[in-house]
Protein backbone atom coordinates (compact mmCIF):
# COMPACT_ATOMS: atom_id res chain seq x y z
CA UNK A 1 0.00 0.00 0.00
CA UNK A 2 1.12 3.11 -0.87
CA UNK A 3 2.23 5.39 2.57
CA UNK A 4 2.46 8.96 3.57
CA UNK A 5 5.55 8.94 6.15
CA UNK A 6 5.18 11.44 9.06
CA UNK A 7 8.97 12.02 10.12
CA UNK A 8 9.51 14.28 12.73
CA UNK A 9 13.09 16.56 12.83
CA UNK A 10 15.43 17.06 15.92
CA UNK A 11 14.51 20.07 17.73
CA UNK A 12 17.71 21.81 16.36
CA UNK A 13 19.70 19.06 17.72
CA UNK A 14 22.52 18.11 14.62
CA UNK A 15 22.67 14.36 16.42
CA UNK A 16 19.16 12.58 14.79
CA UNK A 17 21.01 9.00 15.04
CA UNK A 18 20.72 9.91 18.60
CA UNK A 19 17.13 11.56 18.88
CA UNK A 20 15.39 9.57 16.28
CA UNK A 21 14.49 5.95 16.45
CA UNK A 22 15.37 3.72 13.67
CA UNK A 23 12.07 3.27 11.71
CA UNK A 24 12.17 6.72 11.52
CA UNK A 25 15.67 6.96 10.34
CA UNK A 26 14.44 4.40 7.75
CA UNK A 27 11.57 5.97 6.35
CA UNK A 28 13.48 9.37 6.08
CA UNK A 29 15.94 6.99 3.92
CA UNK A 30 13.50 5.14 1.49
CA UNK A 31 11.19 8.26 0.44
CA UNK A 32 13.03 10.15 -2.81
CA UNK A 33 9.83 12.53 -2.55
CA UNK A 34 9.59 14.71 0.60
CA UNK A 35 7.07 17.53 1.02
CA UNK A 36 8.97 19.82 3.83
CA UNK A 37 8.09 23.30 5.78
CA UNK A 38 11.85 24.10 4.50
CA UNK A 39 14.16 22.63 2.33
CA UNK A 40 16.90 24.02 4.63
CA UNK A 41 16.03 21.90 7.79
CA UNK A 42 14.93 18.60 5.94
CA UNK A 43 18.03 18.44 3.70
CA UNK A 44 19.95 19.20 7.30
CA UNK A 45 18.02 16.20 8.50
CA UNK A 46 18.94 14.10 5.45
CA UNK A 47 22.52 14.77 5.36
CA UNK A 48 23.11 14.68 9.27
CA UNK A 49 21.70 10.94 9.38
CA UNK A 50 22.77 9.90 6.11
CA UNK A 51 25.81 11.86 5.19
CA UNK A 52 26.83 9.57 2.00
CA UNK A 53 23.21 10.30 0.89
CA UNK A 54 23.13 12.47 -2.18
CA UNK A 55 20.08 14.99 -0.50
CA UNK A 56 20.11 16.05 -4.47
CA UNK A 57 17.94 12.84 -5.15
CA UNK A 58 14.94 13.98 -3.37
CA UNK A 59 12.61 15.71 -4.84
CA UNK A 60 11.04 18.36 -2.26
CA UNK A 61 7.22 20.25 -2.37
CA UNK A 62 7.41 23.19 -0.04
CA UNK A 63 4.09 22.98 2.86
CA UNK A 64 4.32 26.03 4.61
CA UNK A 65 2.14 28.82 5.42
CA UNK A 66 3.21 30.59 2.19
CA UNK A 67 1.38 27.88 0.39
CA UNK A 68 -1.62 28.34 -1.86
CA UNK A 69 -4.26 25.91 -2.88
CA UNK A 70 -3.17 26.36 -6.42
CA UNK A 71 -0.43 24.51 -4.80
CA UNK A 72 -1.68 22.36 -3.47
CA UNK A 73 -2.75 21.14 -7.18
CA UNK A 74 0.68 20.20 -7.97
CA UNK A 75 0.97 18.37 -4.80
CA UNK A 76 -2.09 16.21 -6.21
CA UNK A 77 0.08 14.93 -8.88
CA UNK A 78 2.23 13.27 -6.42
CA UNK A 79 -0.10 11.21 -4.86
CA UNK A 80 -1.13 9.92 -8.42
CA UNK A 81 1.75 7.65 -8.45
CA UNK A 82 3.13 4.85 -6.96
CA UNK A 83 6.00 6.16 -4.90
CA UNK A 84 6.02 6.86 -0.56
CA UNK A 85 6.03 10.42 -0.14
CA UNK A 86 7.42 10.95 3.04
CA UNK A 87 6.47 14.82 5.29
CA UNK A 88 9.50 16.40 7.19
CA UNK A 89 9.10 19.42 9.29
CA UNK A 90 11.79 22.08 10.26
CA UNK A 91 11.79 20.82 14.00
CA UNK A 92 9.58 18.45 16.14
CA UNK A 93 6.34 15.82 14.44
CA UNK A 94 4.87 17.64 11.54
CA UNK A 95 1.38 18.62 11.80
CA UNK A 96 1.31 19.24 15.05
CA UNK A 97 1.82 23.55 16.09
CA UNK A 98 3.15 23.13 12.34
CA UNK A 99 2.37 22.48 8.29
CA UNK A 100 1.57 18.96 7.16
CA UNK A 101 -1.75 18.43 7.71
CA UNK A 102 -2.94 19.32 4.18
CA UNK A 103 -0.71 16.70 3.20
CA UNK A 104 -2.10 13.94 5.51
CA UNK A 105 -5.39 14.80 3.99
CA UNK A 106 -4.97 14.41 0.64
CA UNK A 107 -3.26 10.80 0.98
CA UNK A 108 -6.16 9.69 3.59
CA UNK A 109 -8.98 11.32 0.36
CA UNK A 110 -6.40 8.99 -2.02
CA UNK A 111 -7.20 6.00 -0.02
CA UNK A 112 -3.08 6.20 1.18
CA UNK A 113 -1.71 4.73 4.43
CA UNK A 114 -1.02 7.20 7.25
CA UNK A 115 2.27 6.58 8.97
CA UNK A 116 3.33 8.90 11.27
CA UNK A 117 6.75 8.02 13.49
CA UNK A 118 7.87 8.50 16.59
CA UNK A 119 10.23 11.07 16.74
CA UNK A 120 10.55 14.36 19.17
CA UNK A 121 7.58 16.58 20.00
CA UNK A 122 8.32 19.35 22.35
CA UNK A 123 4.74 19.39 23.83
CA UNK A 124 4.56 16.02 25.08
CA UNK A 125 8.04 16.20 26.11
CA UNK A 126 7.11 19.26 28.40
CA UNK A 127 3.84 17.62 29.50
CA UNK A 128 5.63 15.08 30.47
CA UNK A 129 8.63 16.50 32.56
CA UNK A 130 5.98 19.23 33.95
CA UNK A 131 4.41 16.78 36.75
CA UNK A 132 0.92 18.29 35.79
CA UNK A 133 -1.82 16.25 34.73
CA UNK A 134 -1.54 14.53 31.84
CA UNK A 135 -4.44 12.67 31.81
CA UNK A 136 -6.71 16.07 30.57
CA UNK A 137 -4.82 18.63 28.87
CA UNK A 138 -5.49 21.68 26.18
CA UNK A 139 -2.76 23.08 23.66
CA UNK A 140 -2.96 26.68 22.63
CA UNK A 141 -0.91 27.08 20.16
CA UNK A 142 1.37 30.41 20.07
CA UNK A 143 -0.44 32.78 21.61
CA UNK A 144 -1.74 35.65 19.22
CA UNK A 145 -0.84 39.20 20.28
CA UNK A 146 -3.91 40.54 19.07
CA UNK A 147 -5.25 42.22 22.40
CA UNK A 148 -8.75 41.35 22.32
CA UNK A 149 -8.00 37.41 21.21
CA UNK A 150 -5.48 37.06 23.42
CA UNK A 151 -7.77 37.68 26.52
CA UNK A 152 -10.16 35.42 25.61
CA UNK A 153 -7.86 32.61 25.63
CA UNK A 154 -6.38 33.47 28.74
CA UNK A 155 -10.05 33.25 30.02
CA UNK A 156 -10.02 29.79 28.52
CA UNK A 157 -7.43 28.69 29.85
CA UNK A 158 -8.54 29.72 33.51
CA UNK A 159 -11.83 28.04 32.96
CA UNK A 160 -10.16 24.61 32.14
CA UNK A 161 -8.18 24.88 34.66
CA UNK A 162 -10.13 25.53 37.60
CA UNK A 163 -13.77 23.69 35.39
CA UNK A 164 -11.78 20.66 34.59
CA UNK A 165 -8.45 20.62 35.79
CA UNK A 166 -7.08 20.36 32.52
CA UNK A 167 -3.25 21.55 32.06
CA UNK A 168 -3.17 24.24 29.81
CA UNK A 169 0.31 24.71 27.07
CA UNK A 170 1.18 27.54 25.23
CA UNK A 171 3.77 28.84 23.11
CA UNK A 172 5.29 32.36 22.14
CA UNK A 173 7.06 33.52 19.04
CA UNK A 174 10.44 33.35 20.85
CA UNK A 175 11.11 37.09 21.22
CA UNK A 176 8.04 37.31 23.06
CA UNK A 177 8.78 34.52 25.78
CA UNK A 178 10.38 37.03 28.50
CA UNK A 179 7.31 39.16 28.16
CA UNK A 180 4.72 35.87 28.36
CA UNK A 181 6.72 34.52 31.16
CA UNK A 182 5.53 37.92 32.97
CA UNK A 183 2.63 37.92 32.27
CA UNK A 184 2.01 34.34 33.99
CA UNK A 185 3.36 35.70 36.97
CA UNK A 186 0.94 39.23 37.25
CA UNK A 187 -1.76 37.11 35.75
CA UNK A 188 -2.40 34.34 38.08
CA UNK A 189 -2.96 33.26 41.60
CA UNK A 190 0.20 32.77 44.00
CA UNK A 191 -0.66 29.23 44.48
CA UNK A 192 -1.00 28.27 40.70
CA UNK A 193 1.56 25.75 39.37
CA UNK A 194 3.60 27.60 35.80
CA UNK A 195 6.28 25.19 34.05
CA UNK A 196 8.84 27.03 31.75
CA UNK A 197 10.74 24.70 29.71
CA UNK A 198 13.03 25.91 27.41
CA UNK A 199 15.64 24.36 24.87
CA UNK A 200 14.31 20.46 25.05
CA UNK A 201 16.77 18.15 24.02
CA UNK A 202 19.60 20.14 23.60
CA UNK A 203 22.51 20.58 25.64
CA UNK A 204 21.02 23.90 27.53
CA UNK A 205 17.57 21.93 28.51
CA UNK A 206 16.10 23.43 31.17
CA UNK A 207 12.46 22.73 32.71
CA UNK A 208 11.39 24.18 36.10
CA UNK A 209 8.02 23.94 37.57
CA UNK A 210 7.04 26.20 40.75
CA UNK A 211 4.12 27.67 42.14
CA UNK A 212 3.82 31.44 40.95
CA UNK A 213 4.83 32.46 44.32
CA UNK A 214 7.69 30.49 44.21
CA UNK A 215 8.87 31.89 40.97
CA UNK A 216 9.10 35.24 42.05
CA UNK A 217 11.92 33.72 44.62
CA UNK A 218 13.68 32.22 41.16
CA UNK A 219 16.53 33.33 38.78
CA UNK A 220 14.91 33.08 35.72
CA UNK A 221 17.64 32.47 32.70
CA UNK A 222 16.90 34.87 29.34
CA UNK A 223 13.71 32.86 27.55
CA UNK A 224 14.53 35.58 24.74
CA UNK A 225 14.82 33.72 20.98
CA UNK A 226 14.79 30.43 22.67
CA UNK A 227 12.62 27.43 21.80
CA UNK A 228 10.30 27.60 25.00
CA UNK A 229 6.70 26.22 26.38
CA UNK A 230 4.49 27.31 29.14
CA UNK A 231 2.41 24.84 30.95
CA UNK A 232 -0.09 25.41 33.70
CA UNK A 233 -1.44 23.23 35.79
CA UNK A 234 -2.21 21.35 38.97
CA UNK B 1 23.30 17.49 38.70
CA UNK B 2 20.94 13.80 40.13
CA UNK B 3 18.29 13.20 37.01
CA UNK B 4 15.03 11.66 36.91
CA UNK B 5 14.68 10.30 33.61
CA UNK B 6 10.92 9.85 31.79
CA UNK B 7 11.40 6.82 29.38
CA UNK B 8 8.21 5.93 27.06
CA UNK B 9 8.23 2.29 26.71
CA UNK B 10 6.76 0.89 22.82
CA UNK B 11 3.44 0.68 22.47
CA UNK B 12 3.58 -3.28 23.04
CA UNK B 13 6.02 -4.64 20.33
CA UNK B 14 8.42 -6.25 21.05
CA UNK B 15 11.27 -4.26 18.83
CA UNK B 16 12.12 -1.54 21.00
CA UNK B 17 15.70 -0.67 19.47
CA UNK B 18 13.52 0.23 16.35
CA UNK B 19 11.31 2.22 18.13
CA UNK B 20 13.05 3.88 21.17
CA UNK B 21 15.85 6.44 19.97
CA UNK B 22 19.43 5.90 21.74
CA UNK B 23 18.90 8.74 24.17
CA UNK B 24 16.30 6.94 25.82
CA UNK B 25 18.10 3.06 25.44
CA UNK B 26 20.77 4.75 27.02
CA UNK B 27 19.06 6.43 30.33
CA UNK B 28 16.99 3.27 30.46
CA UNK B 29 20.36 1.30 30.59
CA UNK B 30 22.00 3.30 33.24
CA UNK B 31 19.09 3.75 35.71
CA UNK B 32 19.28 0.97 38.48
CA UNK B 33 16.16 2.59 40.38
CA UNK B 34 13.18 2.47 38.53
CA UNK B 35 10.06 3.56 39.15
CA UNK B 36 7.22 1.66 37.36
CA UNK B 37 3.48 1.78 36.21
CA UNK B 38 4.02 -2.69 36.47
CA UNK B 39 7.06 -4.66 37.00
CA UNK B 40 6.34 -6.73 33.95
CA UNK B 41 6.17 -4.56 31.23
CA UNK B 42 8.64 -2.09 32.55
CA UNK B 43 11.49 -4.92 32.91
CA UNK B 44 10.04 -6.73 29.52
CA UNK B 45 10.88 -3.16 28.02
CA UNK B 46 14.35 -4.01 29.28
CA UNK B 47 14.90 -7.02 28.35
CA UNK B 48 13.94 -6.37 24.88
CA UNK B 49 16.33 -3.75 24.81
CA UNK B 50 19.44 -5.35 26.48
CA UNK B 51 19.28 -9.14 26.40
CA UNK B 52 22.40 -9.51 28.31
CA UNK B 53 21.30 -7.12 30.96
CA UNK B 54 20.19 -9.01 34.61
CA UNK B 55 16.89 -6.83 35.22
CA UNK B 56 17.03 -8.25 38.97
CA UNK B 57 20.07 -5.70 38.81
CA UNK B 58 17.12 -2.98 39.24
CA UNK B 59 15.22 -2.11 42.12
CA UNK B 60 11.57 -0.49 41.29
CA UNK B 61 8.52 1.25 42.62
CA UNK B 62 5.53 0.86 41.88
CA UNK B 63 3.44 3.79 40.77
CA UNK B 64 0.10 3.47 39.78
CA UNK B 65 -3.70 3.94 40.51
CA UNK B 66 -2.78 1.69 43.90
CA UNK B 67 -0.32 3.39 45.00
CA UNK B 68 -1.33 6.20 48.24
CA UNK B 69 0.41 8.71 49.77
CA UNK B 70 2.02 6.79 52.63
CA UNK B 71 3.71 5.04 50.09
CA UNK B 72 4.75 8.19 48.34
CA UNK B 73 6.92 8.59 51.60
CA UNK B 74 9.31 5.68 50.73
CA UNK B 75 9.34 7.08 47.54
CA UNK B 76 10.97 10.42 48.63
CA UNK B 77 13.86 8.33 50.44
CA UNK B 78 15.10 7.60 46.64
CA UNK B 79 15.21 11.13 46.27
CA UNK B 80 17.62 11.72 48.90
CA UNK B 81 20.64 9.95 47.24
CA UNK B 82 22.32 10.91 44.56
CA UNK B 83 21.83 7.80 42.02
CA UNK B 84 19.85 8.69 38.74
CA UNK B 85 16.51 7.11 38.67
CA UNK B 86 13.85 6.23 35.67
CA UNK B 87 10.32 6.65 35.30
CA UNK B 88 8.85 3.77 32.76
CA UNK B 89 5.51 2.92 31.60
CA UNK B 90 3.47 0.19 30.56
CA UNK B 91 3.15 1.41 27.26
CA UNK B 92 4.01 5.30 26.11
CA UNK B 93 4.96 8.15 27.46
CA UNK B 94 5.04 8.42 31.56
CA UNK B 95 3.04 11.16 33.60
CA UNK B 96 0.75 11.30 30.36
CA UNK B 97 -2.64 9.60 30.42
CA UNK B 98 -0.73 7.42 32.23
CA UNK B 99 0.73 7.36 36.20
CA UNK B 100 4.58 9.14 36.73
CA UNK B 101 3.32 12.73 37.58
CA UNK B 102 3.73 11.89 41.48
CA UNK B 103 7.37 11.02 40.77
CA UNK B 104 8.11 14.19 38.69
CA UNK B 105 6.00 16.54 41.40
CA UNK B 106 8.59 15.00 43.93
CA UNK B 107 11.81 15.59 41.81
CA UNK B 108 11.15 18.88 40.65
CA UNK B 109 10.49 19.84 44.60
CA UNK B 110 13.54 18.86 45.53
CA UNK B 111 15.77 20.70 43.21
CA UNK B 112 16.63 17.58 40.63
CA UNK B 113 17.03 17.44 37.02
CA UNK B 114 13.90 16.19 35.04
CA UNK B 115 14.39 14.64 31.61
CA UNK B 116 12.14 13.67 29.17
CA UNK B 117 13.19 11.07 26.75
CA UNK B 118 11.48 10.56 23.23
CA UNK B 119 9.98 7.65 22.42
CA UNK B 120 6.01 6.64 21.23
CA UNK B 121 3.04 8.57 22.34
CA UNK B 122 0.03 7.43 20.58
CA UNK B 123 -1.78 11.11 21.52
CA UNK B 124 0.44 12.58 19.54
CA UNK B 125 1.08 9.59 16.84
CA UNK B 126 -2.75 9.98 16.25
CA UNK B 127 -3.08 13.82 15.93
CA UNK B 128 0.01 14.26 13.16
CA UNK B 129 -1.90 10.99 11.28
CA UNK B 130 -5.35 12.71 11.29
CA UNK B 131 -4.76 15.61 9.01
CA UNK B 132 -7.43 17.79 11.71
CA UNK B 133 -5.81 21.06 13.21
CA UNK B 134 -2.88 20.31 15.32
CA UNK B 135 -2.13 23.81 16.16
CA UNK B 136 -4.76 23.39 19.40
CA UNK B 137 -6.38 20.31 20.77
CA UNK B 138 -7.64 19.05 23.85
CA UNK B 139 -7.08 15.94 24.85
CA UNK B 140 -10.48 14.55 26.91
CA UNK B 141 -7.86 11.20 28.51
CA UNK B 142 -10.37 8.09 28.87
CA UNK B 143 -13.84 8.91 28.76
CA UNK B 144 -16.29 8.15 32.04
CA UNK B 145 -18.51 6.18 32.08
CA UNK B 146 -20.92 7.85 34.23
CA UNK B 147 -23.39 8.92 31.65
CA UNK B 148 -23.89 12.70 33.11
CA UNK B 149 -20.19 13.47 33.21
CA UNK B 150 -20.04 11.83 29.50
CA UNK B 151 -23.11 14.20 28.28
CA UNK B 152 -21.08 17.28 29.54
CA UNK B 153 -17.77 15.93 28.39
CA UNK B 154 -19.40 15.84 24.77
CA UNK B 155 -21.03 19.21 25.29
CA UNK B 156 -17.16 20.93 26.29
CA UNK B 157 -16.10 18.88 23.05
CA UNK B 158 -18.52 20.05 20.61
CA UNK B 159 -18.04 23.70 22.08
CA UNK B 160 -14.41 23.35 21.57
CA UNK B 161 -14.63 21.76 18.13
CA UNK B 162 -17.42 25.05 16.89
CA UNK B 163 -15.48 27.88 19.09
CA UNK B 164 -12.19 27.42 18.73
CA UNK B 165 -11.93 24.24 16.39
CA UNK B 166 -9.54 22.49 18.65
CA UNK B 167 -9.37 19.00 17.65
CA UNK B 168 -11.02 16.36 19.84
CA UNK B 169 -8.81 13.73 21.13
CA UNK B 170 -9.95 10.98 23.23
CA UNK B 171 -10.08 7.38 24.52
CA UNK B 172 -11.93 4.57 25.83
CA UNK B 173 -11.55 1.50 28.15
CA UNK B 174 -10.51 -0.77 25.21
CA UNK B 175 -13.70 -3.34 25.74
CA UNK B 176 -15.76 0.18 24.91
CA UNK B 177 -14.18 0.73 21.81
CA UNK B 178 -17.16 -0.44 19.07
CA UNK B 179 -19.54 1.25 21.79
CA UNK B 180 -17.77 4.18 21.11
CA UNK B 181 -17.54 4.56 17.58
CA UNK B 182 -20.96 3.95 17.03
CA UNK B 183 -21.54 7.13 19.83
CA UNK B 184 -19.68 8.89 17.66
CA UNK B 185 -21.76 8.28 14.13
CA UNK B 186 -24.54 9.01 16.39
CA UNK B 187 -23.87 12.04 18.38
CA UNK B 188 -22.09 13.67 15.39
CA UNK B 189 -23.24 15.88 12.70
CA UNK B 190 -22.44 14.30 8.64
CA UNK B 191 -19.95 16.39 8.10
CA UNK B 192 -18.12 16.34 11.40
CA UNK B 193 -14.57 14.82 10.55
CA UNK B 194 -13.81 11.46 12.34
CA UNK B 195 -10.37 9.91 12.87
CA UNK B 196 -10.05 6.22 14.08
CA UNK B 197 -6.57 5.13 15.27
CA UNK B 198 -5.94 1.70 16.16
CA UNK B 199 -2.55 -0.77 17.26
CA UNK B 200 -0.53 2.21 16.59
CA UNK B 201 3.17 1.61 15.54
CA UNK B 202 2.31 -2.02 15.37
CA UNK B 203 1.72 -4.48 12.31
CA UNK B 204 -1.97 -3.96 12.36
CA UNK B 205 -1.57 -0.31 12.39
CA UNK B 206 -5.14 1.10 11.32
CA UNK B 207 -5.67 4.98 10.81
CA UNK B 208 -8.40 6.49 8.94
CA UNK B 209 -9.95 10.18 8.89
CA UNK B 210 -13.55 10.28 7.19
CA UNK B 211 -16.71 12.71 7.41
CA UNK B 212 -19.00 11.19 9.46
CA UNK B 213 -21.31 10.51 6.40
CA UNK B 214 -18.43 8.69 4.93
CA UNK B 215 -17.56 6.57 7.90
CA UNK B 216 -21.01 5.20 7.62
CA UNK B 217 -19.88 3.52 4.08
CA UNK B 218 -16.77 2.33 5.20
CA UNK B 219 -15.68 -1.67 6.71
CA UNK B 220 -14.75 -1.06 9.67
CA UNK B 221 -12.27 -3.26 11.80
CA UNK B 222 -13.28 -4.65 15.10
CA UNK B 223 -11.95 -2.24 17.49
CA UNK B 224 -12.67 -4.75 20.63
CA UNK B 225 -9.99 -4.62 22.80
CA UNK B 226 -6.98 -2.85 20.85
CA UNK B 227 -5.63 0.30 21.72
CA UNK B 228 -7.90 3.16 20.24
CA UNK B 229 -7.63 6.83 19.80
CA UNK B 230 -10.45 8.72 18.70
CA UNK B 231 -10.53 12.40 17.31
CA UNK B 232 -12.72 14.68 16.24
CA UNK B 233 -11.82 17.68 14.37
CA UNK B 234 -11.71 19.88 10.96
Amino acid sequence: MRTLHLIPNTLNSRTPLEHLPVSALNALKSCNRIIVESDRFARRLIKDSFPNLNPEKKESFLLNEHTTPEDLVDLLQWFKNDEDIAVISDAGAPAVADPGAAAVRIAHNAGWRVQPHIGPSSILLALMASGMNGQQFSFKGYLPRDRKIRERIWKEMKEGLSRRKETQVFMEPPYRNDRAFKECLNNLPADQQLCVAVDITLETEWIRSFAISDWKHQIVPDLDKRPCLFLIGH
